[in-house]
């Protein structure tokens, strides 16, 4: 008899064998192959600023994520929430379900924000804080852009303490756009290919972290799932 | 003759000795006593949450501030800015002239904030946001408000970062309640009277700060004013 | 047949019945059960001060975590590190054999700290900058430490991005203790019982992220391991 | 009859005509030229690693410092500190006179530092937990290196916590050496022309903040000096 609370349980089988990228996350089972579901890893796009140059590398790392076989993902825009004046927080969770039932479902998350004055626009985290408890032991990964030189460092650091109060284990691999003005053009092509490498390694180490903790909440007990 | 360049010489006159509190920014002027102006420091209520206990504590600062003859102040509650949907930062700077035009006139700033998730309400950010060049060498003074143990010395620490790119000298005093629900009872009448003399030295230092970035900001040149 | 690839794989076996809190990591093979290799995670003591109050936190949490069957421990020491005075960081790497060992066979780290400044102490950093790689992809939980009322929660927020770009995943759940002069007598003995709890949970996390991520090196690929 | 209380009562007097940077801080007297003391404001150098790039931009900085008439500047070098292994902190403090008396007679105090793993070194963090009291009200300017693209911004802003709660007032103009292997020769020599400006603007702001702040400590009342 075999055991139960094997790793892939909630595959489904197919029975040609898998690419090379996928089968990092598969498991045969009696000679079948199972496939765990993808990752669902929604875009969150962090600034509601007229003429916001954030949505280009935000709309493009969603075009090269909708390239990994491994991966889901659908954009979420701050901008598209009508946020109230006279309230904030989780009390307002339920007016937004959409996004709600997303971090529910998702293994992950990748913010893309510009810095503003070194700290996260209020929009974003006006958003972020909607929710609690769907973020824990999921993953995210940070994406800073600027108009200058540093490319969002400070922003990355600054969210770094908030995500982890939210519960996500935050990636160590960062993606920076500095001068984003020049990184794309007006329709929001990508004019430095080195970024494509760059991506890949942030993508990469995502799926890791995505994949070990989707394991560890459907594997491991603990008093928050 | 007297020599030109005198601090106080923006001062009006008056006749009857002055407060100990007074003194402090008093000079002499041809045996007259004159007085600089006051300084103007308004209190920023950081949360437009519902029932936020925040605004006991920004309520009775405001007190304290008003017993001190050196201070004007005045309350701005990030629950009144209608802020837009889809806008951000100083492209609104005019939509919101009071407060534009108090940052323009304060010598130094008051922000009263609970933390939310390790950092600071995105309300906050995005009132905060929409000036720069108003708040460039004046004072600012962080009060961190919790439900919990810790007195939001969290948002303290991420407050800082972003204060200083406003150009704002932050004081190294703060404020700090924690366990708010027990400070104040529901009308917001102080429980604690340990706060008084903590509220004491918070403004001491703000006035100190404020006092001296004052005489720097007419009396040092810079490219910034 | 039973498939291959099972998370156990690396584990001994044994026939007597798991206590509750093994079973966590335990999965059964062909009726025998396996027990996972324990965890390994070492203290961290992080200051060298004479007369350091952080001493007693850290022994009373090693004794904590020797009471649990899934957690090898041991005690690390900043101040037995004889740092050289004229260089710093990986090169002196093999000179401090033992604490690399120790890292590279680690699942995670625990680190105890007062907190000096709003940072850490430059001892335990300077410790930590021994090494990087050694320490990608397992798991850090951190214990703060304070003479005042705040338990050390702002070198907790420094710690976080520093610990995260040596390729730690920090859990969220930390330990603080404030006024620690009262919450330990002079010969270490823990005088407020709360703190049995504080640590359970703040223990549990970390097993949890240990075991998660233990779980990812072995079985996620990475250019990282 | 003159009022007492100027602020430039500390001052000896000269009578040639002062230069244009000078006369920023000087107030006339009785017709002759009163010349304040010029601003004491050493720098640290913040890292004992073999081999350390940040030597010159250190050495360079102090070569731009010791062109402008107001600045007096000397180099410290954290390497040059003998800390012990078995104590830390305050202290220590009169086992290092020259540091203690130099930031006791100091206006403000540069910090040259890399950035190793997001955080400051060790070492430098060391060196400054040896003082308090010495520090306050005075200003720092804050100097990032790196050998990546992101110029240590992220050593800064994890060096702005500490420093302010050293009673530090840190300026808003940070320098920042990106890449400093290819922007200066072996030798030391300034390979990009484009740092002249911006060590001017730093050494600008730098000088405005410590030429207030010692207005303030001589003039306006506090309980720290």
């Amino acid at each position: 008899m075999c055991p139960p609370g094997r790793v892939a349980s909630r595959g489904r089988t197919r029975r040609s064998a898998p690419t090379a990228t996928v089968l990092m996350r598969e498991i045969s089972n009696n000679g079948e192959w199972t496939v765990m579901d993808k990752l669902f890893l929604p875009v969150l796009l962090g600034t509601n600023r007229q003429n916001r140059n954030s949505v280009h590398p935000a709309r493009w790392l969603i075009g090269q994520m909708q390239q990994r076989a491994e991966i889901e993902t659908r954009l979420f825009d701050v901008g598209e929430f009508a946020l109230p004046q006279h309230d904030y927080g989780q009390a307002l969770k339920d007016q937004f379900p959409e996004w709600r039932d997303a971090i529910i479902r998702a293994d992950g998350l990748v913010i893309v924000t510009p810095e503003y004055n070194h700290g996260y626009p209020g929009t974003l985290k006006a958003v972020l804080d909607l929710l609690l408890r769907e973020y824990v032991h999921k993953a995210v990964a940070l994406v800073g852009v600027s108009a200058g030189p540093w490319g969002g460092t400070r922003v990355i650091e600054a969210m770094v303490h908030m995500v982890r109060e939210l519960g996500l284990a935050v990636t160590f691999s960062d993606l920076n756009f500095p001068k984003v003005q020049n990184t794309f053009d007006a329709e929001g092509k990508l004019l430095d290919p080195a970024f494509e490498k760059r991506a890949k390694d942030f993508l990469d180490e995502l799926v890791w972290m995505a994949t070990t903790l989707k394991w560890g909440r459907e594997n491991v007990p603990s008093k928050f799932h």
